[in-house]
């Protein structure tokens, strides 16, 4: 079959594309070389970032996973809903379910503090790829490789704090075994949830629509960072004082119109474009579509619980919602990497590249086994994948499990010094870790994990070499027996209290063998074939960096260019442009969608109810001065050909004159394989417009104070 | 909340539409009031439509319930392949199987008689409304006026058909109790299937793709129609001669292309644009969500029972199939009445109305209560709703019981005066219903009628008036009980063997009554149910004549404007332009669809599979002459907003010059509420481009001497 492109310009009505659209998640080191102003950005290179003194760098920051701007010298930061989530679920209680009512802070005393957030913002960054790669020794096994730059680059960011006291410093890795940066980070553990609209507004179309466009989510939420009085960082106090951002991204309440150039600031998670075809191989047949079928099902059991108890569906949401996120992310990606021949295309691209390498003897001497040897390590994880991936999400699914790993884990780990410690137990981010299981043991549901532990007892038993793990084996009987086990088990254990958790980190391992809770004795009798696997993950992780550092030279020499890095969640910048796309053949989807839209939609069942609030401002004609008036409607989102991924949630949609237009929540479902590879024709990304924001916010909900804040005045 | 609109113009992006589309299924008794010119339309009213001359009607057919061209002077007819679906599942068999493989004859010899398709022309239309509404005297009850009308239609069609040797006479209802037309008709009864591409091809998209846009189906065949050596009508006999038609449809392979002006000649069945608020009120409340539940549970039965064994689905096909579109062309009816408000909206009209007529004493007095008599009626209907609908349902889903029905209805029947009888039992017409219960029981599958029964029982038990039906009473019990019951009725009857059928067809009603058949006795129980309902429907139709046929008058007398009639199964024309739509904020749809997209979805699972042969011509890149230049691409099919309904199934597609460019064959989801509403923005018809028909039939399928014949010559 000919390769065929998956999208393609169709019909007369379809607007051609100019050029300079293109992939890129750049760093700050890169911006230097771009002709912004060829891309629609009125702003220089220096006016975007500059470590010397203050650029527009300084008004983004990071809000745990997702992306954030500073939207008020007070410390106000806009993000999305969704990345607000779990602060408004633990906010949350049974008479006052702030996901259903939305939340508005009238005053700074009502906002409710989200303990297990974090806001960093980058302050600099250095190259210390040299010292990095200076801890790897001739000789070393390949899991020693991986575990000696694991301590180096601790000791790297154990110096750089202590040398730049208060600051959080980060060695990131920019290209696999090749590259490395020191990022030093301002670092708030006091944040606040100021806003949050009802989910029917922030949520709207729920799973339905999400990875979808045409969208109709208003996904934004306020959230305000707080430090102590001197202005160190601090964690939650009623002293504390709202965090005095350097610079300020000034809200345009104007909004945005389509071929508007707009650009990007933020923390993008993690992307594969210089990974190989194996590597893909890998994901289409093995990993994603298990992936696919683990989570539907762990999915399916929540929402079953859920639907009979509104309390438990207020535990899961986060964790349900998380999961159906990836889940229909992955669907997408495999029908993108099928569709549009993903796999196919990189093998021609490496066919080239091995010629290339063959052509001169000696290159052929140095690189001739580089693609062959990365193929060989996934094969191997392929070969392997069904044993790892249940045994790992044996662990993910059912969570008490997930829980008892940690203490015997911590107990073990915490007795290395500092710098030998996997990260999550070292001194410094241990209480942040503490933090994430209190959150986690808090929303556990006992009956809910008896049916994944059974579930993936069932799973396990369909593995042939999980019959071969002694403590395993015994336990893989048929479904029925299976969730008895389950059930008695999880009657037993204590590993679901948070009291008794916590008591457990106080214990030697020794001591924790010696307890008579009977999960924690199956998490213990598991922990050596778990720790091998993490043992094999080095392994395979010291042998895949040493050979994609060595890919990544030839490739530079084969395509005389330099590349920019795979996302590695440090700040990079994108632009692009609002523009419109053909998903299909003779389907043209527009730009900018519209409160017309939203109650088009709304049939008022869930997820497409919509508030009486929204209903009553719209049936009036209140729309202030935020009608579009190209549209002649209030916008509600806007799509554009920038380049994202996840992390990329939050980040401020900017104007050419570096203003904020929109707020970043999405991709559409064909740009879910923007992570392998990204494509003028399909990588659409999707925010929600500011007018939207402002409108839902000072005029639905009546917060004008915080319109006040941002700057924006009167909303009518 | 405001009125608003379903669709609207939304973005820059959007073409706006000119002028002149318009709703409007014109009788050949209007063409020459409208402007043609103006719509594109190189011909004259006098080209398209002339009773006393060659005129472009005399090449269109009614086929079935379907239209068709004759496009080759040998009566060669082109036609959809779902209105040819029939005849090719009566022609296939377990071992030639020709819905999955396809049909060519490549003599006229291997053509296969279609014994229950019948192929009809227009020959010219008189009204007699007079005639007809003389038969209706002071004093009848509605019932017999009902049954006067009936009766003096069926005395002129007689007196026609003995006037005009030959030809088939039919009086159609044009405005409901108002106006009557006597149409003649050229009746051929010996069809035959020459081409057909395999239904990967001719109904790819399934159920999936039915009623929506865009659509990559093929949807079309070949037939021919022949006649006896004297040229008289004749049925299926070896020496029957192909028809000569007195026009021929000139096949135009270059296609059309965006924005082109087109028309349509076909027999549309059935719209209710002049129905009032209240019909569409029991419609949207009661007949479309009954009978959506009760076609989704017969359609699952039948998959299910399809599933298992092949013979069993290609028996259930037809009727499986016509089911599911009538299914989903009902929830597309239901939630366009909901979404654009259609009920609300004419209760306005009406509201406006009877406003008009109560401004003036007299005309009060005349037509006062006529809307408030018409609610009275569907509110009655609406009561019965429940028990009519499912007694209804009793014989369509149980078919051995329709058979029995059918046999004492015409030993009842045909015991009477030829015109006195209900109309399938008259002897014009007995022949044809004879042959259409033949076809039916061919397909009869005892199982699958034991799961209905069984499923009616346990329906008409939850409808409290059943239970006072005596004879069935005592059936109705638990489902276990319905379903031994249902067993051992059907496998006592023999009422699924035709030659007991047309034996039975030769008994008195008291002979068939002393017959001991269990399933025959239970029909002939409840015969005196079914004949009150049939009854009960005259009533209605005579009371509703009466005061439709006011309504029509005062309404014409309120906007000083005529109508066109609602569509009512006799020749129309409508006009329109190839046109893309929005059916939703930020979504347009362009109007021609192409093979790449074909190729895009083709997945190799039912019903996205693509036979191989397309595959191979489609990688080979040979295309022919069939590339729409303005795509690069051969088109596949083809979007307009002409005014179409069910009947309109393999209408031709015509250019401005009357030269064939595509076969109609469905509507966008959005538009059918078309059946109620037209609308310029929603309203889209959906076609087959010639140049796919043309490039399957010849290049694909080898069929060259088809193209030959339509004079298209070679195709590359």
């Amino acid at each position: 079959m000919r390769v065929r492109t998956l999208l393609f310009c169709l019909s007369s009505m379809l607007v051609c594309f100019p050029a300079l659209a293109e992939d890129g998640m750049y760093p700050m080191s890169e911006l230097a070389k771009l002709d912004l102003a060829k891309r629609g950005i009125l702003l220089t290179a220096d006016e975007l970032f500059n470590p010397n003194q203050t650029s527009l760098v300084d008004g983004i920051c990071r809000v745990n996973g997702c992306t954030g701007s500073f939207v008020s010298k007070d410390g106000l930061i806009i993000t999305n809903h969704h990345c607000a989530f779990g602060a408004i679920q633990q906010a949350s209680t049974l008479t006052n379910d702030l996901l259903t009512n939305g939340f508005n802070a009238v005053t700074r005393a009502q906002e409710i503090s989200a303990p297990d957030y974090q806001v960093r913002i980058t302050e600099s960054f250095e190259d210390v790829s040299a010292e990095v790669l200076s801890a790897v020794r001739e000789g070393m096994t390949y899991s020693e490789r991986t575990r000696a730059i694991e301590k180096r680059r601790k000791e790297l960011e154990q110096q750089a704090e202590q040398k730049h006291v208060g600051l959080r410093a980060e060695v990131a890795e920019m290209f696999e075994g090749k590259t490395y940066l020191l990022f030093l980070y301002t670092f708030i553990r006091d944040v606040r949830l100021v806003f949050a609209p009802p989910s029917s507004v922030g949520n709207f179309g729920g799973e339905a629509d999400n990875w979808e466009w045409p969208r109709h989510t208003g996904d934004f939420s306020f959230m305000r960072a707080y430090v102590a009085p001197d202005g160190s960082s601090a964690t939650y106090d009623t002293n504390n004082v709202p965090y005095s951002p350097k610079r300020v991204i000034q809200v345009q309440p104007n909004g945005v119109n389509e071929n508007d150039a707009v650009f990007l600031l933020g923390y993008p998670g993690r992307t594969a474009r210089h990974k190989t075809a194996s590597f893909l191989q890998y994901e289409r047949d093995v990993r994603l579509p298990t992936i696919v079928d683990l989570y539907q099902w762990q999915i399916a059991e929540m929402e079953a619980a859920g639907a009979q108890d509104r309390a438990v569906a207020i535990r899961h949401s986060t964790r349900s919602k998380s999961l159906a996120n990836v889940e229909k992310r992955s669907r997408g990606q495999l029908q993108g990497i099928r569709r549009a021949q993903i796999v196919e295309t990189r093998q021609q691209q490496e066919a080239g590249l091995q010629a290339f390498i063959d052509s001169d003897p000696e290159r052929k001497a140095q690189y001739g086994n580089v693609l062959a040897d990365i193929a060989a390590v996934y094969s191997e994880m392929s070969q392997a994948g069904q044993l790892e991936i249940n045994l790992g999400q044996l662990r993910s699914a059912c969570r008490a499990i997930d829980f008892g790993f940690f203490v015997f884990d911590s107990s073990v780990e915490r007795a290395k010094e500092d710098l030998d410690r996997e990260a999550d137990y070292m001194n410094r981010n241990f209480p942040q870790t503490i933090q994430k299981y209190k959150v986690a043991i808090g929303d556990w549901h006992q009956a809910t994990d008896v049916i994944m532990l059974a579930g993936m007892l069932d799973r396990l038993g369909q593995v042939p070499e999980a019959k071969q793990i002694t403590p395993l084996s015994p336990l893989l009987g048929t479904p029925q027996a299976n969730f008895n086990q389950a059930r008695e088990l999880m009657a037993a254990t204590r590993l679901g209290d948070e009291a008794f958790v916590l008591e457990c980190l106080d214990k030697s391992p020794a001591e924790l063998e010696s307890m008579d809770d009977p999960l924690l004795k199956l998490v213990i009798g598991l922990y050596p074939t778990w720790i091998a696997m993490r043992e094999k993950d080095k392994e395979r992780e010291g042998r895949l960096g040493q050979l994609y550092g060595a890919l990544i030279q030839v490739k530079q020499e084969f395509m005389a260019t330099s590349f920019v890095p795979d996302a590695n969640a440090t700040l990079r910048f994108t632009c692009g442009h609002v523009r419109g796309y053909s998903p299909a053949d003779a389907v043209i989807k527009t730009p900018i969608s519209t409160l017309q839209g939203v109650i088009d939609k709304t049939t008022g069942a869930d997820p497409f109810i919509t508030p009486q609030a929204v209903l009553d401002k719209y049936n009036a004609g209140e729309f202030g001065r935020f009608v579009n008036p190209a549209l002649g409607q209030v916008p509600v989102a806007i799509l554009y050909d920038t380049d994202t991924t996840g992390g990329n949630s939050g980040s401020p949609v900017l104007n050419g004159g570096g203003e904020l237009v929109g707020v970043n929540f999405d991709r559409c479902f064909e740009a879910t394989i923007n992570d392998f590879a990204w494509d003028q024709s399909y990588s659409r990304s999707i925010g929600v417009d500011i007018r939207y924001v402002l409108w839902i916010t000072g005029i639905v909900y009546g917060a004008d104070h915080l319109l006040e804040e941002m700057g924006v005045g009167n909303p009518n």
